[in-house]
C-alpha cells in the first residue's frame, strides 16, 4: 500500500506545476491561497504581525516556498490577509448606511461585525491592528472611520441612540466581544450574540442612565491583541 | 564608574543573605516575594500554566534559585499566585452578601472585580483557570460560584435584577472585560468602568427585552486565556 502523502506534500504539489488539470489546479491553487490567509490571520492575531513566516506556513500546512510563490513580500501577505476582512466591513457599514431606519442600520453593523469576530479568531487582530506602510489600507480604515460616525450621528438623529454614545464605545464593543474568542465558535457566537443583545438595549436612548467619561479608544491605536502586551 | 547592577542582580543578591540589614532583608524578600507572584500571575495570563518556570524567573528579575528557595515546588507557586486572587474576590463577595441592599451588592461585586480584572492583567488568568489537584483551591472556587448563585438570585428577588439574568452572564461578563486587557491599565480601567456601567444598566429589570438563550460558560470550563486556543 502506497503511503498516504501528508497535507504539506499535498499543498506544496497542488502549489506546483504538477497538477492533473489546469481547473483541479487552479481551485487547489486558490484553495492554498485561501488556507494561507486564514493561517496569517490566526498567526497575527496570537502573536502579532511579526509572526515569522515559516510558522504561517506551517499552520497553513504548505512549504514555505508556496507561500512565497503566492505572496512574493511580507507586505503582501499582510495586506491581503487584512484586506479581505476589511472589505466584509466595508461591504457591511455601506449596507447600513443605505437603511432607512438609522437606528436598525446602526445595530445591524454591530450584530454582523461582532457576529464575523465571534467566528473567526483573525479577525480582530486583523481589523484592529495597525499596519504600517499599506497606504490602501490606511484609506479603507479612514473611509471605515468615517462610516462608523455617519452610522452613529443618523442613529442619534433618530432620537433612539443614547446622545452619549461615544466613538470609542465601539472599539470598546469590539474588544470586550473578543474577549469571548476563546471558546469553541459555537459558544463564542453564542456569547457574543448574548453580549451583544445586552449592550445594544444600554444604548437604546429610552431609559439611558449617566456613565462614566468614554475610555480614549481609537481603532487606530490598538495595535496589536492583548495578550501580546 | 563603575557598572550598575542589574535588576536582576540586585534582586538575586536581596534575595540572599547578603542584605544589609535584618530588616532590610525581610522587606527585599517580601518584594521579592511578591514580585514572583505577580510576574506569574503575568505568565499564567498571557501563556497557560505550563509555562517554564525560568521565563518566570526572567520575568520577575529574580534567578531561578531565588524563585525556587521561595517556592520549592510548582504547584505552590502556582497555588499561591491564584490563593490571593481568590481571597480578593471571596472577600468582595462576602461583603456583598452583607450589603442589606442586594442590588447594590450585586453590582459592587461587578464593578468591584472588574476593576480588579482591568488593573491586574494577571487576574483572568488567575481567576477563571482550572488548576488541576489543588484540593483548597476547588473549594474555594465552590464557595466563589455559591456566593454567586446566592448574590444573583437574592438580586432578582428585589425585583431589580432582571429575571432572565443567568450565571453564565458573570462569566460572559469577566471575559468581556478581560478583552480590555491589552492597553495600559489607566485605558483598561476607564474602558472597563464604561463597559460596566453600559452593562449593569442593561441588567436592571425596568425595561428589560428579550435576550438570545445564555451561552454555556461555566466558571471552571475556562482552563486558559483566550489568545493561547
Amino acid at each position: 500500500m502506497p503511503a498516504q502523502p501528508s497535507q504539506k506534500e499535498e499543498a506544496d504539489a497542488a502549489g506546483s506545476d504538477r497538477g492533473p488539470a489546469t481547473r483541479e489546479l487552479r481551485a487547489d491553487a486558490r484553495h492554498n491561497r485561501e488556507r494561507i490567509l486564514r493561517a496569517a490571520r490566526d498567526a497575527y492575531a496570537a502573536h502579532g504581525i511579526d509572526v515569522p513566516i515559516s510558522a504561517i506556513a506551517r499552520r497553513a500546512g504548505v512549504g514555505v516556498a508556496t507561500l512565497y510563490r503566492r505572496f512574493p513580500t511580507r507586505a503582501s501577505l499582510v495586506t491581503e490577509a487584512f484586506a479581505e476582512q476589511m472589505e466584509l466591513c466595508l461591504g457591511v457599514l455601506d449596507e447600513a448606511l443605505e437603511d432607512p431606519d438609522p437606528w436598525r442600520g446602526f445595530c445591524s453593523v454591530i450584530e454582523r461585525v461582532c457576529t464575523m469576530q465571534a467566528v473567526d479568531r483573525g479577525f480582530t487582530g486583523a481589523f484592529l491592528s495597525q499596519f504600517p506602510g499599506s497606504a490602501d489600507y490606511d484609506r479603507e480604515r479612514a473611509r471605515a472611520e468615517e462610516g462608523i460616525d455617519q452610522l452613529v450621528r443618523r442613529a442619534k438623529e433618530t432620537g433612539k441612540l443614547r446622545q452619549d454614545f461615544d466613538r470609542s464605545d465601539i472599539t470598546l464593543l469590539l474588544l470586550a466581544n473578543g474577549g469571548l474568542e476563546g471558546e469553541s465558535p459555537e459558544v463564542s457566537l453564542a456569547a457574543s450574540r448574548r453580549l451583544v443583545a445586552y449592550l445594544l438595549q444600554s444604548f437604546r436612548a429610552d431609559h439611558a442612565e449617566p456613565l462614566p467619561r468614554p475610555a480614549p479608544l481609537e481603532l487606530r491605536r490598538i495595535h496589536e491583541p492583548p495578550q501580546q502586551h
